[in-house]
């Protein structure tokens, strides 16, 4: 039996012991509840997440008065993928890096709101997303050094802000990895990836469409190797370009499947789950787990990732299902440009 | 890359990440520390394990005055290998069950302690082992129905015994499926295999020796299928033969390596973990891990055996780390006799 024979038997007995189901929690779980959850390693979606704090007061009003002048790093794309593949001038495929430009709040939630038929102050028709997963709200060091040590674009909104989920940070042991400020709208999507956090995903105003694969289908999604490039400002025309980084930039694995939903696009052994995360609800998305996430309207979320548990067997699993060796090269299996 | 290659990859990684290295506490764990320790998934020796009540007491006097005409259930062997692998008089390799003696604690007791050299009462070089194994002590009816349903020989030791491991249980969120009393000497010998429970092992008198393999690391076992018989006393001469079951008796998949602590029994890739647990320390040993048990004078210990939580990936990996597909016949690689 060969390795890839093996990942299709491990799908299909994941899949036929766990089939679709996710947990649906009305209240947060304890500590031990959810260090139990952890360990079954299932998506759930919990109603009322009770981790909201100053932020159901976060209107636009609200947001623009307490960030002022503060410069913030915002995501542009001409397309609204960030981090994904997209092809270059050459016809090559690449994973691309956005631009980042910095503004106020105001500029920044003027462009969303904007109407997208016309011309507007967006910049002929660039998508931005605040999404810079770089701990933006808190890092590691902000628990640390208590905070001395870690500045944030977005420190007017902290007082507002659980910097830690109690009742995941019992469990785990230790405080979050990073806490994230994600606010885009529909023409910004993530394309599909999965990180080694335990993820603790909060909405706080919109909708967080996810398509979810557990690690066991991760088969299922073509990861290839991708030359990497920045989407960079042009001097002269004010556009973005997609130029392709050096040579010495190592090559990014990434899923050759842009969207998951589209019909077609996986195997019949690929069971993605489609879970909606409505404003005061957040799920949790164990470690491993695939996503793909859109949203329709203007929509706000923070998230907390953990690192997850290193010792013992899950960090092993996760590598064994990713495939044994290098991925094939993106660029080389005759694959259509998107 | 085959199978067998992913196997072998596979414990490479784990053991690269994790050694041989396990936790050694010097109290209890909590519910919370032990849910997270059960994730980890890695054996753990609690030096002191609060979980002894009564047993302290347990003298030969003291069980013999407590248990008295109680008839008890003792798993006879002419060696020592009761569920183990055994040469049948024809010549062929068996999975071979012990005859089960009723006696009383005295008697059992008696025929513990008896000059080996001398011909004793415990019948002519046989090897007597409590080790039922069937919840001996408290099964899961009686968590559930308050006990009234559920008789033990060993009805008059239960007061003394803690019918669960409150952290455990409160980890697991679920009482024990098993308690068990052990009561062997030198000349018993538990062959190597593993369960799918999450095992609490806590020596009261004595100390067992414990070789064990991570689940990883079974490929390096050989389990072979084995036919199934049983060592059943004759009528004529009172002494125990291997009668080979009917042929409608299902097969018994166990491991070939008769003793894993013999040199050149195990390949260079098994990294096997010797821990000696000592009367009043306590064993975690999580699902899926081998053991191969011993035990070097009288020793007394009662384990607590928790169903492994079924959802998730645990499930799907122990049956894959058991190799996909039926096993090699026992009798059919030229493997020679014990
Ligand atoms: O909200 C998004 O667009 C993506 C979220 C995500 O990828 C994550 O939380 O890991
Ligand atoms: O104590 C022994 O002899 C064996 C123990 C064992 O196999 C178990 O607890 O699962």
């Amino acid at each position: 039996m060969s390795n890839c024979d093996s990942l299709k038997w491990i799908a299909a007995e994941y899949h036929d012991l766990n089939g679709s189901h996710y947990d649906v929690l009305d209240k947060p779980p304890t500590a031990i509840d959810f260090s139990r959850l952890v360990h079954i390693g299932r998506p759930v979606l919990i109603k009322d997440s009770e981790v909201q704090g100053g932020t159901s007061r976060w209107t636009d009003e609200y947001l623009i008065g307490r960030m002022r002048d503060q410069s913030i790093s915002i995501a542009a794309t001409p397309t609204g993928r960030a981090d994904a593949i997209a092809s270059g001038r050459d016809g090559r495929l690449y994973f691309a890096e956005p631009h980042i430009d910095k503004m106020t709040m105001r500029t920044f939630l003027a462009a969303l709101s904007a109407d997208p038929s016309k011309n507007t102050s967006s910049g002929c028709g660039e998508v931005y997303y605040l999404q810079s997963q770089n701990g933006n709200l808190f890092t590691a060091s902000y628990f640390d050094l208590s905070g001395d040590q870690d500045p944030s674009e977005f420190e007017p909104l902290r007082e507002d802000v659980l910097s830690e989920i109690p009742w995941c940070s019992d469990a785990l042991d230790k405080p979050p990895e990073a806490v994230n400020l994600w606010i885009g709208d529909s023409k910004s999507v993530t394309s599909i990836h999965s990180d080694p956090y335990e993820n603790i995903y909060s909405v706080i105003r919109g909708a967080k469409h996810f398509t979810l694969l557990p690690p066991t289908e991760g088969w299922c999604l073509q990861e290839r190797n991708y030359p990497h490039a920045s989407y960079i400002r042009s001097q002269q025309t004010s556009q973005l370009e997609l130029v392709p980084s050096s040579d010495m930039t190592p090559a990014v694995r990434w899923s050759s499947v842009l969207d998951p939903t589209a019909s077609g696009a996986l195997p019949p052994e690929a069971h993605p789950i489609h879970i909606t995360v409505h404003a005061g609800e957040t799920l949790y998305l164990p470690a491993g787990w695939w996503h793909y996430v859109r949203q329709s309207e203007v929509t706000i979320a923070i998230n907390y990732w953990y690192d997850m548990e290193s010792r013992g067997m899950s960090w092993v699993w996760l590598n064994f299902l990713r495939g044994l060796g290098e991925p094939p090269q993106g660029n080389e299996d005759g694959k259509q440009s998107p």
